[in-house]
């Protein structure tokens, strides 16, 4: 199935205990689509880029079979630009700069060969502007959406609007608890989805994740990394993993979300280590492949005896 | 197979943000115990307690088939008293106080009965104290080892020198990070493994924990609890559950590792549901079997297609 990621195409600096990388390209709908890929042929991109974003980098996302008829080139300024600095501990980071440049006055015009996209992918911005993709979408099978503490904060209400209209919501820890106001996360997952996300997915980082859907909840853990780079961009990987693989599966159950998480997370646990997207751009289908089975050998619990009499099945 | 817990048995004051308990029962040994003789018949427990210790926890004990043949009672002071307050977020807490009392001066002398015990369950405890438990244990198959940060920051070399003859050790993640100096908890791993224990339970509380053994690396998921009461005595109860499924099976190799991470997790994930070891009171094996079946629905990975071709096996 087709898959419309939504978001920003950026230049970062990053700097991280481990070395400082200029300018190089970053955003959401960059990682989001990066990971995608591995996932479904059909990615579509729509962001806004500034006059200072090079033809190389373009180049470099269409020849990864990425759909850029949606990926808007505005002369009146620069691209949207963060930088950031990563502590020691890698959980902690200070943003150092925010240009909005041209997302500023981004307003999404979806491409007439987008309008009929199956799972939808915004991955954070402007609530008002994810709604705005909605609109324009004519009936997608999925919703997924990211966003972050500043929007839970300075745009309550634009953001209680998308949420009622979005089938999946993922969100960190820290963001789950605040959104709720519950710091235990299981009744946090219960206010939440009250919202509106029948779906909800808590990144927990190197703790891995917890999926909410039905009655179901799935925890996946995180892979143990003893090299981690730049953690930048690992939540937007998930979520294009995520996605991707949702827009790849035929039918969208508790299963299949449990398998989107695992692939979320293995494409996370790579992209961190190296600087920006670039381990994306070396990764293999194969390498994908024997990630998910590490996953596997790392949670799977051995069948053993009850303790009331008989064996437990292994699931 | 025979299970030797060394710990405290203890009064403690507890205060939650959900409660209030006044010189309930306590103590790591306390705990290990009540919850190892789930898994074992034969729970042997080596503690002080003092004259203001009354009959009734000793029968409490006594009824559930714990051997109290090495429960010393030092008449000459009272019983080691703990007191805390954790805040609203629960992984927080505050010692209010900590009086040794007779624990000042215990010194393990164990019944002649216990020197062939086959798994040695060392709780928190004096390093020194523990040496000396290890001391007059004839050949264990296995020793396991909880500490602590006062013991990692005040007294190393002895806390090194009983590492070098454990096979497990337990901590949290926190004291992992202290213990080898290393935030990365897969680089910390293999510091403190090389310090002795071949075999390393990362605990992380409402995060699950982390297994290192040989090669094999393991993640135990945390149950998802909406309504923790108090968190006091989850780790003992991890290891009491821990050691005790390694005592119960005939071969202890990874997956016998892994699936006492299951059976300790499944038991802490119990005791934090009412104050003190009351829920460990009032617990039945079947109870203890539906939450280990939940572990295994709450982690395990569906099959899926591979991205280059085929499936992966659940393992």
């Amino acid at each position: 199935m087709s898959l419309l990621a939504v978001g920003t195409v950026a230049f970062d600096t990053i700097e991280t205990p481990f070395g400082r990388a200029e300018r190089i390209l970053g955003g959401s709908a960059t990682y989001i689509t990066l990971a995608a890929r591995f996932l479904t042929d059909d990615v579509r991109l729509n962001a806004v880029v500034g006059r200072d974003f090079p033809d190389s980098y373009v180049e470099l996302l269409r020849e990864r079979g990425i759909n850029l008829d949606g990926l808007v080139h505005d002369n009146s300024g620069d691209s949207f630009f963060w930088s950031g600095r990563y502590h020691y501990d890698l959980n902690q980071r200070d943003t150092l700069a925010t240009h909005l440049n041209v997302l500023a006055t981004f307003e999404p015009d979806l491409p007439a060969s987008y309008r009929d996209s199956r799972v939808v992918c915004l991955g954070n911005l402007d609530p008002t502007v994810q709604m705005q993709v909605l609109d324009q979408v004519e009936n997608p099978d999925l919703v997924v959406l990211d966003t972050m503490n500043y929007w839970i904060e300075n745009t309550p209400e634009p953001l209680a609007e998308v949420l009622r209209r979005v089938d999946v919501l993922a969100i960190n820890d820290a963001e789950a608890r605040e959104l709720s106001g519950e710091p235990n996360l299981v009744k946090a997952a219960k206010v939440i989805r009250a919202m509106g996300p029948q779906t909800l997915i808590i990144k927990k980082g190197e703790h891995g994740a917890l999926l909410f859907t039905g009655d179901t909840v799935f925890s996946a853990p995180a892979y143990p990394l003893e090299d981690i780079q730049d953690p930048t961009g690992a939540g937007d990987t998930f979520l294009g993993g995520f996605a991707g693989y949702l827009a790849r599966t035929a039918e969208i159950d508790a299963e299949a979300f449990k398998r989107s998480v695992v692939l979320g997370s293995a494409l996370a646990s790579f992209v961190v280590e190296a600087f920006g997207p670039e381990r994306l751009l070396s990764l293999t289908p194969e390498q994908v492949d024997d990630r998910v089975a590490a996953f596997h050998r790392l949670s799977a619990i051995p069948e053993g005896l009850l303790l009331a009499g008989g064996t437990v099945e292994s699931t």
